[in-house]
């Protein structure tokens, strides 16, 4: 900037001057930089550090520039090195010498500190939106396909059957975890930084209060320098996105794995897939792959914002503008696979014939032998071991158990009775009727609640 | 484990054994394992699913395990690989058969969560303890060097100056919010897995509420595939342990540049530094180095376990076995890094002298200069433009400003008058009079309420 | 170390100790540290700094204290603070004051820096036999296996036929160029940088060439400053290691998702799974999850070292003191899971008729009818349009190709004949025949020219 | 692309669209992709699969879009995924049904492997350019500045005398190490991957070696299916990348430290530092400060593309899609980096006179004192043991070394003479006389050697 600059014996080096802008991507916090704006030249006017008519003047300028950059109609040069500048600039051109009053009582350290923090706010606000959006899109496939029975895996394997319901409203789980953790970083967000100067406080008598009420915040800062370097609420909002961006990529890999011709667990929506020119009937999982591909980028993001605040001394350093790329990248990354997801999700089709099918032979209801036995007092490692051998003798003998007869159970325990012909898939899910379990009247009461939360986070009411 | 291979037609690779045993390292689980056995051997006792007899006898079993370990009598035999089996081949040889009552109704994909969850409740409660610390030798630092002067930085200039107390309790803000987060990462931990079973639930009728109290957990967890695969409470210690180390490498630096001959603004205590064995007065801060070191295995930790756990399917695979090494690193590192800083941040030595004279030159109040200006009606960039016109006559003339006489003011300025006179580092931070700024009674506030704080986290009421 | 600290007025911290001590983890050097020891100590004497006598001695006591830890009979104490200080404390013991000239012209700076190159020399050498090992291993089942059809997918989606050989050999080239780049750190590895000193240099004669030939490296560090505070060698190492373990957690994946029911493509033999204490027809694949779980401690070890040396001042600080965790462990794990998988490949069981079978249907041959119409003159992309609706044709008659006559396949173009009722998943390999296709003879030659690779790198050729 | 789709029963979602296309980005290859298409089509004619004259009108139509893109005209329709799409859209618009063609014998699975290598062999060129400046630059002022004396640094303590040419070079052979590892990439980025089709190679009989030869690569491909899966080659950038950042961090860090008031070593030219608006004595060196937080950037790339890359099967995923923002923003940033680097340091002045003072007495010179005592016999340790109580002895007397007498250095050891009196920096700095120490002729053949190393790097022959 020229006001600056002057002073100096030779012009900024041009490629300095485009290694420094943040403007091509701070342009971005346009809305929250003069929302700010205004407000704190509300209250300098409300403080008399400023007339009423020059703040009523500056508000009206501001709201001008608002509109020309919505119009697309603002020019956003490079060599203003940031928004707040370009936005300054632009209100000595409508206003003159009174637009020298708007940075009164204002650092631009502390005001992208406050910048950095209304969109963030903002981010978690749509973020828990389509958090909850994606909880809903799992709730309706888990109650559609209630009654469908599917292998429960455990190193890929088969180990015992549940139901599909059972399954999808784990990731519901994940999803409640990753709303509370976003509402957790909201906590730390809500704070308002004005106030806090370059670093030492202003010395002006504002009232921060009035502005952090009038801009919505929940509290205000306790320590300028902090204040002015503190970007935790930053790497927090990415922890917690690169955190979900895992849960989507487990359930990315499902998806992926249940799409192929292999498993032909489910069937994605024709408006959900991509195709090869030549096979039809090829249906790739392109969404689901590019997520899973994308929780790199979050993580990237994470380690990227970690690695530039470690070791930097108080209080603003030149490395914090840093900050913005990997926020709002990690930010429009989430967004998308979210709601990408939600999409995908709903418009699933399960094919309950391949899920029946494919839990492979009865043998995975071993478990349930095996806790047959205890409940007629086998102690539990015995039970176990005569589980096994009744399995290897099924293996051998090239039958399923529901093939065999009394007799040969009987064989390998005499505790074994005529109950145990009647075990089956269904008699197994039923038997882990314990909250959290699999048992149709425990999945029922887990769709139940995760509704009621479902409608209390779109209440706003988290 | 023998009983598991005993149907495979080949004993395990060594190198397989060797490869995949965990019990080199979750062996430190031992309390919490025998501590979730002991009180799920109660539960099935109360249930009836096991005599009170069995019970106790189990339990005493048990707790002689826990003494064997404790005095170091305890043979750990990499083969059976994992604490569970360990502590279950060891009651078998004291109980004989009762021994393999131990795993009803439990399986070792819930019971290493509950070992996990109990380890990381420990060392949340831990991390706060050591926070609280940490704070409270900056408050006892701060309030007794209250009226010292420093140059506060921005680009490690100086820029304006602030009171050293000032400075430090910045850190103490830092830490709050860590000792928040952790606190919000306690309340996903504080959740009782048992009863989830291998992924399904279990068929036996347990009490899992009975269990959760019993183990002082807050909440039973509600979705068994969910419980047994989920780490995200590893991951968000680590997170916020990341960013806590990210705080001290900041404080690191400044202790290692202001401990540098150039700077010395600070005297560690000899206990707290090592030595050359040839230069008598060199002080090597090693301790603030190491630890800004250390912040990079935290960061990998972190990377580790989120790489870990993307794109894994349900429930539980073989890859969850890496969450302990990660996870005890990183509350080693914390703990150890946050006692040392306490111990060397309280014995420490302010330099005042060098703090007042580095503050270089007074043409840090520049802004109060400015400021002054803009009390007396000048507009604020104005203000900026006639202060930067100043410090440049200052400059060139080789005076300092309070070398500079009314005359030489008010040729830039008319509305400069004789107050402008008394301007010094004293009254410019007594002008920071806001809540959060630099001014001593706002300090003095901060310090007050920084003890209260720490009060309240020392009756553990954070 | 007493004799560093004694003009101190305060012993040190008895927590400092412990949390800078390296001897716990860096007692593993003692071979490369005594090696160059010995090697020192001849230099010193040849270069008549020391007496041929002296040096006689000293390098009979450091003999003695070689078979001493080797014989588990040497006492590491943690108060002497790393493993150069623990030999020259022994050495002491050994032979008195003569033990102070152990040390003449070199600083502990340069000599862990070659301690840590002499370690990663060797580490390097053992990986590139490992990765020999497993190429063999690869190319072993290959050959074994050189007609089996496998179905090619992209998008795990089947695509296009292929050779199970080709899909293999795709790994060989992986991990030629991980052996490869290991060959290129040991480049930059291969520098010896004694003669460095604390950072300056040493004030004495000695003999940089003679100490680097008797150590075995290739050539001598030229800037003592960047010697004693360079770790990119580390880095690097980690960094393949890496990439490495990212090419075996691809294979991993395969092998589990080809281990599932779903898929059965191949069986591990009994000694490398792992069972369940109860399905005795459970196989997990517990090798391949944990190394696909343990790629995420590497890229957490490379970020740690990243992290740590960001923003180091010159020249030696100790920060650097964590470097040697990070490297051990990558190296055990690279180590370690390179292995495995050379015993879990040799020894799996590729189950043909399931690749056949799913190879679904012989839509898989798509592309082959549209290059066949391309060969009669169809423009490519007209080709696709025309493949496509004859597979849309075929699905919707339940067809499969094989099932098709030639007038159906003549209603869509005019450029099917007769030859185009031969087209199966044999012929459609057989046209890949360009180097680096799937076509037999080109699998041929790529085994055959894979065996010569492992032979020449056997002898050590790379 | 409708023709993709149109065997689907609902168009692609919108939301999809935007999600999988790359055109945003991929856009930036355009010249690769048709100096790709180019080649092709020159080698289909060449091998009769099309005619020459069908070729002349594609090639004829391929350039015209070039000079379309370059001049802006060209429009991007997000909707057609990728930039091979959207050229081929476009071609279809110029040429008609003929544009049908050029992608014979080519899958955009091997199409985009072409356009990364070519991009990244590229961008392996300029970085080694880039490189090259910035270690011209170091050299310049090495020699320029040839005597200057500076403290050398351990623990940011001052340690022993060195020269700043010295210091400086130390980046210089941190350079070419990186000069070194990108030259080591670009050997496995120099290969051709066309021909690999999809995945399984192609049905036509193409002419590989001339493709290859004909844009520019070293050789081609020898596994199809590792060839379209591989992107090892970015991710070797982009840590070749982390590492040279590392560097640049190091080297910012002590501009930093030394352009502080504190330090005052150097001064950066007015053309490399920006400004505060109201102090005009503050020159922050934000361009320093700014590639030290890029550092986090590039490490998080790297980490973002490891963790893409992760388990994934064989043989395309579109997980893939994520190389590209990663390595485009490694490449940018690290140019932009080494750039200005180049620039700010042939521009900056080292302030000698403070340089010399800072040197903080003549402690400095303990260690040569030591080593003055070994060269006259005595033993190594107990020369450090004399010499530490001889500075104890001047420190509590208040005085320098210089202002010792022989008596009271007789009184510690009487193997002082009185050439121990004309011990200085300089005569220090000339005792270290060995390849790599600091000793102005080491420095001057060091610099000399730089330059050979640069002139030749200029010439290409790197």
């Amino acid at each position: 900037m020229s006001h600056i600059r002057k002073r100096f014996n030779a012009p900024a080096n041009k490629k300095l001057v485009q290694f420094t802008s943040s403007l091509p991507f701070d342009r971005r916090l346009y809305k929250h930089d003069i929302a700010g704006s205004i407000a704190h030249t509300k209250m300098l006017a409300k403080q008399g550090i400023i007339s009423l008519k020059d703040a009523n003047c500056m508000i009206e300028g501001l709201n001008d520039i608002s509109s020309e950059i919505e119009k697309g109609q603002f020019i956003f040069r490079d060599e203003l090195e940031d928004i707040h500048m370009a936005i300054e600039a632009r209100l000595f051109d409508l206003l003159g010498d009174l637009a020298g009053k708007l940075h009164t009582a204002r650092s631009r350290n502390d005001q992208i500190a406050l910048d950095m923090r209304l969109f963030t706010k903002e981010a978690i606000s749509q973020t828990l939106k389509c958090l909850s959006d994606l909880q809903q899109s799992l709730v309706v496939v888990a109650e559609k396909n209630k009654d469908v029975i599917m292998p429960g895996y455990t190193h890929l394997q088969p180990a015992q059957p549940v139901l599909i319901a059972h399954h999808l409203l784990a990731y519901f789980e994940m999803l409640q975890r990753d709303a509370e953790r976003f509402s957790d970083v909201q906590k730390r967000t809500d704070i308002m930084p004005i106030g806090s100067g370059a670093l030492a406080g202003v010395a002006y008598d504002i009232d921060r209060e009035f502005l952090s009420h009038e801009l919505g915040f929940r509290k205000i800062s306790q320590n300028s320098m902090d204040a002015v370097s503190d970007r935790d609420f930053v790497i927090e909002y990415i922890a917690a996105a690169s955190l979900c961006m895992m849960h989507l990529s487990r359930l990315a890999e499902e998806i992926i794995i249940w799409s192929s011709a292999e498993f032909n667990f489910i069937e994605l929506d024709d408006s959900f897939v991509t195709g090869s020119s030549i096979m039809p009937q090829k249906k790739n999982p392109d969404a689901a792959e590019l997520t899973r591909g994308k929780t790199g980028r979050v993580y990237g993001n994470l380690i990227a914002m970690l690695t530039t605040m470690k070791a930097q001394p108080l209080a603003y350093n030149r490395d914090l503008q840093e900050d913005k790329e990997a926020l709002f990248d990690s930010v429009d990354t989430l967004l998308a696979s979210l709601e990408i997801f939600a999409g995908m999700i709903t418009t699933l089709k399960i094919i309950k014939e391949n899920l029946d099918r494919s839990t492979g032979g009865d043998y995975i209801l071993a478990t349930d032998l095996a806790d047959y036995l205890v409940s007629k007092g086998e102690n539990f490692r015995n039970a176990h071991g005569i589980t096994a051998k009744l399995i290897n003798y099924a293996a051998k003998k090239g039958k399923a158990l529901n093939q065999l007869n009394l007799g040969e159970y009987k064989r390998l325990s005499p505790l074994f009775n005529k109950e145990i012909l009647a075990i089956s898939k269904s008699s197994s899910i039923a038997t882990k009727n314990i909250v959290g379990g699999t048992a149709p009247q425990q999945v029922d009461k887990a769709i139940k609640k995760a509704k009621e939360i479902i409608l209390k986070s779109k209440k706003g009411g988290f």
